[in-house]
């Protein structure tokens, strides 16, 4: 590639990424994940051209720990996906990236098949810091991908802080990858995870392995019993499935289009992404509201103070958030 | 009593809290509820001057769906805690009564022993509408309790909306009780309240009750196992009690006395308070600033077709959250 590249036009990058023409897309992605200034601007003048050719897609967040097989799940599902005749993105959600100086999801060495096939696009998670920051770039991504006739999403995260929270709110369906261990391993599941799951699946149920992945499937149907299931409407799955063996890899897409279809049947797809959307919305400008007090000046002058004062009981909290606002607002 | 009432000075407030004037209190309390002018100014006054005598108590949250049990345990356990010397407060936090036109929390009908007991104080829900509004009148009755020499703080809600999460971060130690049904009576606890739970206690475990009761604490159980605790260093506890036959109440408070001292051995006790209180200063912070940006008339003038904008797929939701931003600094 030349490293003096022509200079896009927004129609340029629109025709290229509904072509699918896959240097503007890459391009166009790193046009939205730009900080420089003025890309804001036009990065938001080509996702208004292409919007009303995306949506098209069933967007699938995968998460588990390290060494739960996303991966090589995510390459035996795609390349399985794409002989049946679709089209895969692979993206990734890993705010942790910028602490340890390169993302570990998305490795496209990692999933190196699926990376070589023309019907797949692998992107690593954007290298910027706040999980607000990573999020905006790749609900952006998503877009460009299903105006680029990608019918797959799927989106991988681990579980760092808010990540699967918010990978949940940008994507149709939510499934848990876990490792099968010896009980106590199994302990310390991230709160939470479980609840936004609508499926789980114990992986690496194969050899020696197997008879611990059925019990740990039978334990997680007892937990999951317990909970509201996360989509309405919807059982959450509990299941094993084999990367290495290709045992119950089938099922795992079967369940997705089972529940694509239950939850467009009953309108909690459509209700959902509609959902997604305007919750979109007010984030970005709640996260601003908050960015903008938290770096107000006036502010940062007296919170610590505050702070200091409430903690040791010396000053109760409304009256301390009543005078950082009135620092605020002065 | 006279419908002429003495007005009260900021001191004569802080004396009566202080020398556990059940009148005064009940009047203070009255005066943080309030709406009306000039009374918020008053109450954070009066707060101000009698933190320095709040803090010393456990603070214990309760919650359960209605018909587990929360009153009659609560009965129970309090007056053997004052039968032990103990002075014991109950609130009430239920944002759901602003609705139904009452609390159904905190009714003092419903614990007529202990309401009667000069030991005990009662104090139903603040009827006013928001979460926020409740959870903040809430958090400042604590501290006057306190002040009044209270030594144990027992917060009871119920699953409505974010109740639950409101208390959790207002207390030290948190308690569900669940009762015990046939198999999928069970089902549809609320997502979330098993993971903020340092204690699960199946009630009504007595007579033909007794069995499922078990069975329920025992797959609750499994259901703990894979969940971090919701206070480190702490497992959280499952057991069964009943207030009829009074097996497990002594557990109750013995768990939560264990807990105390382990939370206090390891610093999380101290740490979580601070935090808590920080936390509360920033959650008023933020509740006031997303107000007054969904009140602002230009953020309201545009809000709705922005919305439909992007839900319709004619505005990416950037742009949609950068006119808002726009609006409102406009």
């Amino acid at each position: 590639m030349s490293s003096k590249r022509k200079q896009l036009a927004i129609q340029d990058y629109v025709d290229g990424i509904k072509a699918n023409d896959r240097t503007i897309l890459a391009r166009a992605i790193t046009l939205i994940e730009s900080h420089a200034n003025g890309h804001l601007e036009e990065a938001q003048k080509v996702l208004t051209e292409i919007l009303p050719f995306a949506g098209e897609s069933i967007r699938v967040g995968i998460t588990g720990v390290p060494g739960a097989g996303k991966s090589t799940l995510i390459e035996t599902l795609g390349l399985h996906l794409i002989e049946k005749g679709h089209r895969v993105a692979v993206l990734a959600v890993d705010p942790s990236s910028s602490v340890t100086g390169g993302s570990i999801l998305g490795d496209k060495t990692r999933m190196e098949k699926l990376a070589q096939n023309e019907n797949s696009f692998i992107r690593p998670s954007p290298s910027s810091g706040a999980l607000g920051g990573v999020a905006r770039k790749t609900r952006e991504t998503i877009l460009l991908f299903e105006a680029a006739g990608y019918d797959i999403i799927l989106v991988e995260t681990i579980g760092v802080g808010q990540s699967e929270i918010t990978v949940r709110s940008m994507v149709d369906c939510f499934i848990l990858l876990q490792i099968a261990g010896g009980g106590d391993e199994l302990q310390g599941l991230k709160r939470g995870v479980v609840e936004i799951a609508d499926m789980i699946y114990i992986t690496k149920a194969d050899g020696d392995n197997l008879q611990r992945a059925e019990a740990a499937k039978k334990d997680f149907a007892a937990a999951v019993h317990y909970l509201t299931s996360a989509t309405e409407g919807w059982r959450t799955v509990v299941a094993t499935c084999s990367s290495l063996t290709g045992a119950g890899i089938d099922s795992v897409w079967k369940n997705v289009e089972d529940f694509q279809r239950a939850a467009q049947k009953n309108g909690i797809f459509s209700t959902r992404r509609n959902q997604q959307a305007k919750d979109w919305v007010h984030s970005i400008v709640s996260e601003y509201l908050g960015d903008s007090f938290r770096k107000n000046p006036k502010v940062l002058r007296v919170l610590e103070k505050l702070e200091a004062d409430v903690v040791e009981g010396k000053l109760p909290a409304t009256s301390a958030a009543r005078k950082l606002i009135e620092a605020f607002e002065s």
